[in-house]
């Protein structure tokens, strides 16, 4: 199997970008500038547990695998280079599965200047496994950190927040264009990206920051899918909004000024919102319509926990 | 499960080389020096396909995970940097299982200077697989190809061959320091890492160099497990030797001058030893003890050739 699918990914790579070539060597080298870092991002997609290969077309699957590693690399301000796919595909599919997960990623590929350079392709008994390790480059020294949010920082969020299990999970487009006109325009503070839910990914910031986060309630940008979601589960859509996983969302920390200058000159069709504030006094609190602020108990997604 | 993991694996990693801070960020950040390449090789191996962990010590799993890559790097001349690793976890074991898999790593990547930056770690209910990504540095522009090898160039190999699956297959020691001691001596014209088994490689090599090679029979370095092997196998050691996977030796299209120099300065208790030489006439032949020349037809390890 390995052979004719790495000469049919060769060709397609060729004919999209031209950059089939490394894919027959043991690793690729890739060119690297002057005084830039290199950011490298890996994450593994399982079927049954980051999706249900059952019932999802394997071009949103591949989709995916790529884009949360894209994310990864947005939530550290890091423009994309490279990425590297491996596949563990189940043996009686594994040829057409693989060409379809291919096809899924090569679109985000291009749109994110992050072509494919390698990968590993195997088959077992088992089922669809996804690792993606990406690469970006930042300026040497200049990722962003979780760890740098400051007393009276703005929290500010890329999107709309919430019901992403409806499609967005598969569907979302990392925040790349977005991650580099903020680290051309201000200086981030703390960044990362909202793949656990709002409120633990927030308090995530929190205990690696050494501070807290107050959320405004009437602030926060609910989407559309968390109202959807809302009329059956039995949660709010703040709710939803709160503590639903798989956002993939920017959540950066900025000075008021930074903030107010993201704001204005914003360009994107994604909405920027500031969403809360950072406080000295650790803790995380939710304000709510009434302006009364109260304790936010971090829920959301944690892989594995089980 | 993934948080007290994470926790145990930066503690862990910080005691031995002070490396563990970075795996709480959503991706490592490397500096790089000027005028250097970044060789980048992603490698997964899964139960059932690799390894069968119902009989494997864990460790040893850990180890050849981490092995693999570094052989690519060695493969391409490329100083191992930093390596990301993750786990795809079996849940009823999954913490003590990620334990003792990167307890097997560690050792590795401290002997090679390639310190594990990051991962991803999973649970589900499935059988383990691993995906490593290394990356390394070279020269820029300078990492070694399968494609160069050229008419007259004389064909080298790092220790023995065959017999792997007694042993070595798991616990072999990636040739790190034979390819940064190469690099330095002379001009390698093509290199790669035997990990099909040498016929088969040997003959990918043949094809993207455009050239033919002759293996000489009374000069292979046949391992003492191949002769163990071949006790019970049906087959001879030569067999073994040719046609074996896993064997993680490099082979080395040089000069006839650079080959005389590496073997006269070769300071490593591993044998490098010539094997043959290199053809304008494409194809692959064994010359015998008799110093008669006969086609040999590639076999090996095709990795998901079912």
């Amino acid at each position: 199997m390995e052979l004719p699918f790495i000469h049919w990914l060769q060709q397609t790579l060729d004919q999209e970008s031209g950059d089939g070539r490394s894919l027959s060597n043991d690793a690729a080298e890739l060119s690297w500038n002057n005084d830039t870092g290199c950011v490298v991002t890996t994450d593994l997609i399982a079927d049954g547990s980051h999706f249900d290969l059952a019932v999802t077309d394997p071009r949103r699957i591949g989709h995916k695998a790529l884009a949360v590693n894209l994310s990864d690399l947005a939530a550290m301000g890091a423009r994309p280079i490279a990425a590297f796919v491996s596949l563990l595909l189940p043996k009686d599919t594994a040829s057409d599965l693989a060409r379809e997960l291919m096809l899924g990623m090569i679109p985000l590929s291009l749109r994110a200047s992050c072509p494919i350079q390698g990968g590993d392709t195997n088959c077992w008994d088992g089922r669809l496994a996804i690792n993606v390790t990406a690469l970006g480059e930042v300026p040497a020294g200049q990722s962003w950190p979780r760890s740098g949010a400051r007393k009276d920082d703005i929290l500010m969020v890329t999107g709309r927040l919430g019901g992403s299990l409806l499609g967005k999970h598969l569907d979302f487009e990392p925040r790349v264009d977005e991650a580099l006109f903020v680290r051309a325009a201000v200086d981030i503070h703390a960044a990362m990206d909202i793949s656990d839910g709002l409120s633990l990914d927030a308090w995530r910031l929190t205990q690696v920051s050494g501070c807290g986060i107050e959320l405004d309630e009437s602030a926060l940008p609910i989407s559309p899918a968390a109202f959807e979601l809302a009329a059956t589960s039995g949660k709010s859509p703040l709710e939803h909004a709160l503590h639903d996983g798989e956002d993939f969302e920017l959540l950066l920390a900025v000075s008021a000024e930074d903030a107010a200058k993201l704001t204005h000159l914003w360009p994107f069709e994604t909405p920027l919102t500031s969403i809360g504030r950072v406080t000295a006094e650790r803790g995380l609190w939710l304000q709510n319509r009434q302006g009364i602020r109260m304790p936010l108990v971090p829920e959301g997604y944690e892989h594995g926990a089980s």
